[in-house]
């Protein structure tokens, strides 16, 4: 980054040795070592719904010793016709360091971090189907808590790869931590238009893409979407692209089950498998406070 | 309890030495005495409004050292489709420690507590029509503030006794702190159905439940509820089940009224005696945040 | 005041030396000087949506060591047909000892100062279009930041003064504070009925107001009353009252813009004059901060 205020915009932004900083100092604050005390003040932006990113970043902002303040942006002043830059320049002029935003526009936050005053620094938090940073690190994070190393291993990405920016996020930082095959699978309606990259392929069933898998990231379904892509009701979807216990058998003896959550049971996943012991979903959700907590300390320079 | 891991769920739970601890500890830190230091965090998850009983916990997690995180449950991932225990998993993933739930399903606390695990607890804010112990149990201090000791005592509980789920806790706490005789009086259709049990009676008017008690306990009618159970507006509820100056004529010398608001002045109490010299509304209300904190020690093996 | 517990309902029950001492106080906070610690409670009492106002005086308790609690009024218990007198009567029992008020009638705030246990304090956020007395404070605190001092200066005020409590406040504040014209510009419906007070001059055009003015504050304008008013759109509103580069050339050499924000660009105000040199908009939220952290101290006997 050219500018001397650190924002959190995506993973391709990192350099490599960041990217292995971040993953070290969330694993080290999951550890048990001291945090660092910023005296800094953040606002949880939120234009979509979310307690359970709102809460993590909460939490991690009060362990590193700032103050977060909640904005529900559903009746804030943009419902008044101010823009998100006015809103933004409001918040630094009072005096918050950092804005953790969620936002449903691609392109948002670059730029608003563009607009933002020098010292306040920006977090993406959720931005359309495009980019869910903090999410791709605590989960690269969460494997390296567990002592799984990615280089080298098999990846299946399954779901509603398309409109999922976990997935696309993790996109762009599995090959750099030297992921030697991603498998995609899904809906053909919910896979990603056009070619796949170097190193990722596209599988026709779920079976196919969890065969000698090591790390299987499984994906949240909306209903909507569901309907639409021709599976008309949960059952029909779950026993196409349903993630159940004997797809694991074929798997890599050791792989692991991850998923962003909020899970739906029965749906994308059978309750089996998400309480299951190669589940790693409720690790995930542990590791993300503490890659937050880093983020936030990488933020202002202590990283 | 057997588990190692406290949970406040009803008042029947607690052993007697329990109870009198926490009423005793209540009543010591409204004298003064300082409140222990937990280092711990606490979620507020409120699927029913509730500016009181939240602000109340929330004043109370704050006093004691705890970070408190409000999550309006009418706009969080349950919304998306996830289980409650699939939402307090996750919080508990996020390294909160303890829940504070109000929700109308009955028995849903109890499920909850026996999902959680070890090290997380649970308290139960209001609990359907059946529980809400930590208000039976600020009412118990607030007697006690004042000096009142309910054993040999006479106790009147009028107004909408089948739907409150405070009538419900306090009906078994008032028996083991030694009530004399409980009296329940209220419109036919909000009584209780069934016999009551010994030490109980219901009458008939308002009247025959205030005369000679020494504690009147009113409680909150819902409009709904007053209509369909033949009462067409609150005039002529309060005609019959309001409690006026001249009720408290017949009781004790030295009565006392409790609500545990809040309250409708002029329906189901006159505004004369809500604010009168024998009202411990609003000292209820103060001691509701002592009880908290007494409770929060408690089920961190404070107290 | 004679009441020993203080409040601030509008800016003329403050004698001349604590508007004084409350400019001063909030300009050395600005510059550096360490803030008072308070150990208080406050809740943010907010019956109409403000994300700006509230974060202001939530950041500023903290900066105090005061604890803040908001409470969405929305859906608090005065849905419940609680009183606001009761809701603040609970609010004091629970300990909490300032509350921070914004409520659409006029007259309720003195009404509810008179209801209010002692050493409970309350303050004015917004009342109608009566009174917004932080925000005149902090608009003179602003200046005195610039080292501007209003005595013998011209302003202008100029849009929706009739509804304007911003501009209520500051009428009432700017004459003791010296200022030697105020000119008052906007839709003939929306300026206030009868005469204008002395010192006080109604303009037929923007460029009349701004002609040598020395402080330009713009108003924010309502789309609905834009329209009563005969003005069908923001563009027709903006070709007659938006202040735009051009007007600034007639005014003082060094005059400054003001706003209370949100603004809306490109109706009352073009997007070249609130971003430009002379705009003081975003110094009026920051200031905004330390006059709220003054208010503050100064509720608690510290100013």
């Amino acid at each position: 980054m050219t500018d001397s205020t650190r924002h959190l915009l995506d993973v391709d932004q990192l350099a490599d040795d960041e990217i292995e900083a971040l993953i070290n100092r969330a694993c080290a604050l999951a550890a048990g070592v001291g945090p660092k005390r910023l005296h800094a003040s953040v606002a949880n932006l939120f234009f979509e719904p979310s307690t359970r990113t709102r809460v993590s970043f909460e939490l991690a902002a009060a362990r590193v010793g700032m103050q977060p303040i909640n904005i529900e942006m559903a009746q804030a002043s943009t419902t008044k016709g101010e823009s998100l830059e006015d809103t933004a320049a409001t918040l630094a002029a009072m005096g918050i360091d950092c804005l953790v935003l969620r936002h449903a526009e691609v392109g948002i936050h670059s730029k608003l971090a563009a607009a933002l005053p020098a010292g306040v620094h920006l977090v993406n938090a959720g931005e359309g189907g495009r980019a869910h940073p903090s999410q791709a690190l605590l989960d690269a994070a969460t494997l390296k808590s567990r002592g799984i190393e990615p280089a080298g291993k098999k990846f299946a990405i399954i779901g509603d790869v398309r409109h999922s920016r976990v997935a696309a996020s993790g996109l762009r930082l599995w090959p750099r931590l030297g992921v030697e095959e991603i498998r995609l699978a899904g809906p053909a309606s919910l896979l990603p238009p056009g070619s796949p990259s170097p190193g990722v392929v596209y599988c026709a069933s779920l079976q196919e893409a969890v065969d000698e898998a090591d790390v299987i990231m499984m994906l949240r379904i909306q209903r909507e979407r569901m309907d639409r892509s021709g599976w008309p009701d949960s059952a029909a979807y779950h026993a196409d692209w349903g993630l159940r216990p004997e797809h694991l058998e074929s798997a890599a003896p050791d792989c692991v089950v991850m998923h962003p959550g909020p899970i739906n049971r029965g749906v994308e996943i059978a309750a089996g498998v998400a309480d299951g012991k190669r589940s790693l979903i409720l690790e995930q959700v542990r590791m993300g406070v503490y890659m937050r907590m880093a983020i936030f300390e990488w933020l202002f320079g202590e990283t």
